[in-house]
């Protein structure tokens, strides 16, 4: 349980920060007034592209991709483990609507480089997980639904219909991030090949389905609390009529699709909570900031208890929270994604909810501008709020947790 | 301390409970579609006007105006008392995009028209009262600076200096509420005539600025957590660049600025925490309904435990909220807005913290949908939670608040 | 819905506030250093009984006793309504291991008088209820026991045998307030007399057992987080091994256990809730003084941020429980305590949790102090938490109340 | 930062762990027993000196002792790190009231021991050391005044008189932990002997004073919610009067006093959060046994939302508070304790707060019982909440970590 930043983390992290001081900080201002002037909103501002190039470059470049089998040499990414990641990753949830995509680190084309890589056949491979390595196309991972509470996949309400040498995918989906850029070129599409099945873990499986496939209907913008999240290719809800495509598009085996869900969502949870660290130490940085520099009653806000105690505690909280993930990072590496279910699920419950608190502290030190487009504060909150109901919310979780919990006393 | 709802108070209810049904829920989908294919979004649907028509063909128009001094007979609006206008605003409060402005009921413009109808001149409220009152504009009370912690009005940096037979205001003001609505056809502006003068609550005066004069640009509409608030006119920055009225436009007398700001301040306070428990009410019906039809883990929602705790503490807590909310209004009926000051104040903090709680319960039941703009909750939350901010942030009340209790031991 | 203090309420209030500063205050420590050298903890102190003699000929006496079926006649007790009682008993609870026996208003007789004033026939009445109403005996309400969840009634595992012209009462009890007491002569029962029954609700009964029936045994003095609440007369494990009493003993029908148990919660648990928020403003008055008194850090306590914040928020609190609970007792005033179920269940929730915190701020404000036997708070403390279980705990209320809540959307 | 337990504390917990379940949670009931027919409750049961005698033959003794200037031939103690101590201190804080005394490493003798080592001379050592090192003997911390905010060790009120070959005594202090004990033989005693100093941070010495003193009265037990703590030797008011010592008492030099209480301080912060975990342990165990075992409403607890989420929400709290204090450790070890001053400061935050509210909830999972003396439940409560005052109430410490986080921004 060591948790100790190696010589190779050290390295990275310097290099990352100098690379975020460099370039990510100033390009923010940059990329809004270039997305304000394209034809679409969804299209990638120019200076976007100039730091993946730039990352590339000094090798900041697939930093997640955690190959368990093949570590040292690994076949793809930068060969870090879990906890060498973890640190990294922290620091591009500072600047999250840049960071992550200039290092070829966002979410879900992480999660699907994942996937493909693990999951996919050759053909798939070198159709898809390529250029995604390359950073040359977006992708998208299709499984909530509308209508059900699909964090039971149980619930899935698409079909995938074989006919043939094809697949016939029907169903809607909903919040499917990065679909509304059109650089996302393929959906990984969750769907029962099996709903009458005796297994409720073997009725599902994933086909790849291109975005130009005819049938397909991305068909509008989802919010989150006004937002639209266009850095992030925003959150589309995605019509499959009547969707036809090759049989080899299929990922793995038919009914494979609950465990290859499984299997992908425990690296992009722990991804997620070490990103919310770096947006709640973004918002305790400008929560210090202001409260050093604005004055009410006479006094400035940092010399105020009250603010006072919400710096104290976010600072104990993060100390706390950034434990964890690193002690859950360790534990992947070392027992598997599945030995560290429980760390998991603990991150995932603790984090968001945590983050959003400091969040909101720091939008209430900044008065009206906290709830404003000038600070990033209101939307670091939104996208942290969402996370105790993306992937499952917090009381799946929490339900899961205690009956392990209470297991032993069974 | 008598808070049932008399005859008059029934007979209204029932009026705009049955106005609401037939008319406002119906054109809340309405008014969205409309407002999708107009040339501007700060421009007004046409359903809304319909309502405007519709609500003062029923005699349901003004109803917030409560003069003190004239009662029974009263000069402007429907005569009624605090007590009487609570319940009602609360009912507007469960459609808030529509149904305050639907019946001339919507801030700004309520506090501008009190203010003009105490404070203003004859020519003033010829100008600006009366097409107010008909619902023919709309106004805007720019009062809130960027640079500074305006809610301390000794911090104002906007000057309105003296210059012959004008006054020439220099300021920025942002969060100007209704400002982008191109109705708004007039600010009421709070400035500094004698930025150095000694007593500092006699620094500041409070000018009619019309929307047309040069030098008044609004510049841009600020958001909040991602929403531009479009029914509401939008929260703009607008900027004053020597810009010169006739000196008749000065509300009251130079130096009186303060003085009309606390009168404006108090009912302000009162109709939002009256809308914030409606909106709590339409939160908890959704939840409710949310709740009896999805099923997870094999049961309804509405059998689990944990959103039962949600509901029951939405109930105890809303109980609670709207008497104190009663007890106010009939405060300020019987010994006057000052002597009603400490539970302003204490609903003032009190409401939006419990409502943005109870919406955000509502969120996390409704899953993805919860965030959404396929349900109002979001929105809700987001307005609930500016109003911890808005009129001044929580701390400054509950500081003030806690020094007039300590003053008892002193 | 009046909650206005009537002209008689005023008058009594003004009467026992006159008497609380004159009689009971300084009894508080007199109280402690006489129990120190009785023979027994669980004997009466010598300042008690003098204080029920001054309150009794002050006419202060019996206040509580709202009997719905006679007003304005009274046959028993001060002839008050439940509105005109409440903020009397709020005044009690400021010294509540004074006050309330003082006034010969302390629970469980309260509870129990009504009971047999309501269910109790002739001889009962002339046998316990006279003594009881002269504040010549205690008594105590045995309904609670150790080994199930006795909140509900069905559980109940305490046996009445109906043999010959005699019940045989066989069962375990504890946290039987006031038992302890030598002076507590009379046990009410529940118990089942048909645990067959086919109706749940009918299988209860209530019998009365005079304390020195062979069989019982008045065995241990519960704890409350340390403490044994002498002046209460303590909360005792009583087990009824073969005990014998007269068929005449029972309250009531065979059968009708659960209804009166039902009859007799809704009064005891407004008086509880009464009581309560007594007992948090005589914490905000200490959590004041202290604060104007202590100096840390260069300054007084009650000059910084954080016990500001405290004092607020428990004066905001504080406004709005009791408004909650001057409704609740105008309801059962007004539509019974049928009608008042919703809100009656409502006060039960909110207030003990909400008082639990204002003490614990106290606490909090006043060091080592406020844990220790030098200030009441670490008792009050006490008191309040087990509100949260006592009469069924806060989950169980919170449930019930929910299922009202969705009841209207299934 | 590697907080893997070693070869050395896997195996001393392994024998640790034993050593509970065979000798003191069966002890457990017996010591109360035992207790219950002691001549005095302050006297110590048999049972104890059982205990102490087999952890010592079993090489458990004094494992508390990290002298950092020795290791790893610890010149006393186990020589064990910090890393290595804190799993195992933990594990005595499940039965708190046997485990730290049967091991020789309860509070305050430990601080104690480490200041006598650190800063005591050879006759000190000689006199005091080596008794409470052989368990022969307890000590007291006497520091803690009534009159003033004695976390701010310039209050200070007690006065240590130079007076010949002299040093004379006079203060009173209270909630001074163990003095009740008759075996507690040595106060160390916090004083000024330059109480005008113009350093604020000299003002202070310490000095050893016999119990057997004449001067010395240990005045009686304060309470804590009720309880006295008689296995900790209960918590004292004590009353120095004209007490005269010889000079040579003295420990270190004239003016070190607040030096050495810092010293004293940072190890004793981490034995508390080590054995609040432990606490919090042993609360979350007892509340999942009564889940599986107590039914209400037709199911077992452990099947209810709500309960599930106080158990979820228990684990991941623990899980963060042992890496935060395991972290705390490992930087005490490598960095010193000086350098570990914000983890230090972090860990007395967040343990009792969050230990706090774990066993508020397995309380209320328990009933009337979770109050109660049956289950160790309430006491624990206590302890734990006491720890949010004791060594200073939180507000100073989230104080002091805002204001070394804002010095960043400044």
């Amino acid at each position: 349980m060591d948790f100790a930043y190696d010589a190779r983390t050290e390295e990275l992290r310097a290099r990352l920060l100098a690379f975020m001081d460099e370039h990510v900080y100033p390009a923010e201002a940059v990329a809004e007034e270039q997305r304000a002037l394209l034809a679409s909103p969804w299209d990638t501002p120019a200076v976007v592209e100039e730091l993946k190039a730039e990352a590339k470059r000094q090798g900041l470049w697939n930093l997640f991709f955690v190959d368990q089998h093949s570590l040292p040499d690994a076949e793809y990414g930068a060969g870090l483990t879990n906890l060498q990641y973890a640190p990294l990753a922290e620091i591009t949830g500072r600047s999250p609507h840049l960071a992550p995509t200039a290092l070829n680190c966002a979410a879900p084309d992480t999660g699907n480089m994942e996937l493909l890589a693990q999951f996919g056949d050759e053909a798939q491979k070198k159709q898809w997980l390529e250029p995604l390595l390359a950073g040359e196309i977006r992708s998208a991972f299709a499984m909530t639904e509308p209508e059900v509470a699909s964090s039971d996949a149980t619930n899935i309400e698409t079909r995938i219909r074989r006919d043939g040498d094809s697949y016939v995918v029907d169903g809607r989906k909903w919040y499917i991030s990065g679909a509304m850029n059109p650089d996302c070129k393929v959906f990984i599409v969750m769907g029962k090949t099996d709903p009458d099945g005796t297994d409720l873990r073997r009725q599902q499986s994933m086909i790849l389905v291109p975005r130009d496939t005819p049938g397909v209907e991305v068909r509008r913008a989802m919010q989150v609390y006004g937002y639209e999240d266009h850095s992030h290719g925003g959150h589309a809800e995605v019509v499959f009529d009547n969707v036809r495509v090759p049989a080899a598009n299929l990922v793995g085996e038919e009914g494979g699709g609950f465990a290859i869900a499984q299997a992908r969502l425990g690296p992009g949870r722990i991804h997620h909570c070490m990103r919310l660290i770096g947006m709640a130490e973004r918002a305790v940085e400008l929560m210090c900031r202001r409260a050093v520099s604005r004055t009410a009653f006479g006094k400035p806000l940092a010399q105020q208890g009250v603010v006072q105690n919400w710096i104290a505690d976010a600072r104990v909280t993060i100390e706390q929270l950034r434990l964890l993930v690193l002690k859950t990072a360790w534990l992947m590496d070392t027992v598997g994604n599945r030995g560290a279910h429980t760390e998991i699920q603990a991150i995932k419950i603790a984090t968001p909810r945590a983050v959003v608190d400091i969040i909101d502290k720091a939008v209430q030190a900044h008065g009206a501008g906290g709830v404003s487009q000038d600070f990033p504060l209101a939307e670091l909150w939104a996208a942290a709020r969402t996370l105790k109901l993306a992937d499952g919310p917090d009381e799946v979780h929490q339900r899961s947790l205690a009956r392990r919990e209470l297991k032993k006393y069974l």
